[in-house]
């Protein structure tokens, strides 16, 4: 007897980077190398636990007033979630209905179609160029398969190749249905570029914007993340469809002295741009050449028939010396390693280790 | 144009009882009136910041080992979530195909037929009788429509009535699909009753007991709860349907300790069945009659035609005082008032409060 719908009974779950027990160099889910700033310090150590007693605001309102202003929209623009999984999840819940296609580029994040598999909709995937570049008719293509939401990571995991604004643009206006961009890593772009998506959410009804504080701002741990959209496309999830209390009084208190504090999440964010150029050079010195990142990690190509035999050997042998890294068994990706960047010293033993193993071969 | 998928845009969201600002008796949404123990207080000041900065353990394996010691059953037979509106939902994405009906008892917490609305199944509602009893024809009822799953209160809200372990046993038996059992409020039945139900999960394929830290444990601010069944029954929401990181790194901490800690709050459940029985004996003795009550609430009802007017006029003069009270705009509640158990001194207030308004009239 099983009591599991059968569409579910036929799939594999997504399965997150594996979290060691044991002290290790963990680089494989792209976490910020920094801790959070003295605000969140502050925020746990003087949170006041009667508050914990009663539930907690439903709307999370104090935070979405932090957001708002962080991003000159408004309140009713925002949505706060518990991760940024549930907005995803919520976006196929208020704006597909099952049986619809879920447009996706692909490779990306292995959850997009996973949540499409337990919602019963199929995927409309259009594959990234091989510089990893969103294809010139991806809307037109999402809008022949009639998908009624796509989802894209900006910049993209694994590779960290940023679309320009300019190209979300023509997604957005072009793309019939909601454009919902992850934005996980965006804290991490170089400012110099002067990428900026949220004034997107006044100029078109249909974008969706994805924020977390899990790497920008050092809390993974807390399950925090936020929608920016129209007003229209955020209270049907805000009134509807996501659970009523979704995100947790300390949460709702932590991320607000976070978002406040935004000085010293920058200061990491730059940290680990410095720590990006110097690894990618130090990676290609040593033979295994990355994709231009814009985001907190990145990946490298293990060269075939080369001094490393291949990317899956290295990721074991790796984590054998307790060093962490992220192979995916997937096409286009079998040769190469997503590597989180990590402090200067976690770096530093990574390429060591990586010279060693090279040089045994 | 709307993006909104159109069966909810034509249904209204679940409401939560309301979270005044202003400091203010709130006997609305069941909390408990007491604090969280000292081991509570301990594991929030002593949680080591830079677990913020990494993912939580996606399967909440500490909480999950104390939750399966408390009930002598294994950790495979738990599911962590965030807050138990996550189980609620988490069921009806694993266990009921859109379209398929909901099995529910009427009345009943109203997010269930929200949850139901949202995910595109219809109701088969048993009516409970006259005194809050389940009828006996129920399982047989669910089983004629044809619902893979049902969802109960037990103790019932907004009643607080008990069904029986004897109960329960032939709903599990008869009924064909999942039996979930919402015991939110179960910490609070006499002990004296003896109703013990988690001995169900090793007894039938097809039961799954909610429990919640919300009430018991004076964590509503927390949002934890945990679901206990067979492990097929939890497998697949276990590795499948929740969120990958559901729940966060402190609530599994917190709640970890709570759990640890039980004689803490077993002494808040004995301090309000104390104060239950005082608050039903004083509403009753104004005039204000009670359901007999095993959760942390009672139901009063409000005479037609006597002191007090309407259930209605109480419910928005208490307001106005101060005092909040729940009242539902719903068939066979419109002339009661759901009253959370609070403190001797909140509950003195309120009844004076009553005793007021009904000598005004």
């Amino acid at each position: 007897m099983t009591y599991e719908r059968a569409h579910l009974k036929a799939m594999q779950g997504y399965t997150p980077g594996q979290q060691p027990d044991t002290p290790a160099i963990k680089l494989n889910t792209n976490e910020n190398p920094y801790p959070p700033g003295p605000a969140v310090a502050h925020a746990l150590s003087s949170f006041p636990l009667d508050m914990l007693q009663r539930y907690p605001d439903p709307l999370a309102g104090n935070f979405r007033a932090s957001v708002a202003r962080l991003h000159r929209l408004a309140p009713a623009n925002v949505i706060a979630t518990n991760g940024g999984d549930e907005l995803l999840r919520l976006a196929l819940t208020t704006f597909l209905d099952p049986g619809k296609p879920l447009g996706l580029l692909t490779p990306s994040y292995g959850l997009y179609s996973v949540l499409a598999t337990i919602h019963g909709s199929p995927l409309a995937s259009v594959p990234l160029g091989n510089d990893w570049s969103v294809p010139d008719n991806t809307a037109e293509r999402w809008n022949a398969a009639g998908a009624p939401l796509a989802i894209m990571t900006n910049p993209h995991a694994p590779s960290g190749a940023l679309a320009s604004a300019a190209e979300l643009h023509k997604l957005a206006l072009t793309f019939r249905g909601v454009l919902l961009v992850d934005e996980a890593y965006v804290d991490f772009v170089d400012p110099e570029i002067g990428h900026e998506t949220s004034t997107m959410v006044a100029a078109y009804p249909n974008v969706l914007i994805l924020r977390t504080l899990s790497k920008g701002y050092s809390l993974a741990g807390l399950r925090l993340a936020y929608g920016l959209g129209a007003n229209e496309l955020v209270a049907p999830m805000l009134s509807k469809t996501k659970d009523s209390y979704n995100v947790d009084a300390i949460a709702q208190a932590v991320g607000t002295a976070a978002l406040e504090d935004v000085r010293s999440a920058a200061r990491s964010w730059e940290a680990v741009r410095h720590e990006r150029r110097a690894l990618d050079r130090a990676l290609t010195a040593i033979g295994l050449p990355c994709s231009p990142s814009q985001a907190n990690f990145l990946l490298a190509t293990v060269p075939a028939g080369g001094r490393w035999h291949s990317a899956e050997k290295v990721y074991r042998s790796l984590m054998a010396r307790g060093i962490f890294v992220r192979w995916f068994d997937e096409e286009g990706l079998r040769d190469k390693l997503r590597i989180s960047i990590g402090t200067p010293d976690e770096n530093q033993h990574l390429v060591e280790a990586l010279r060693l193993l090279g040089g045994s071969q």
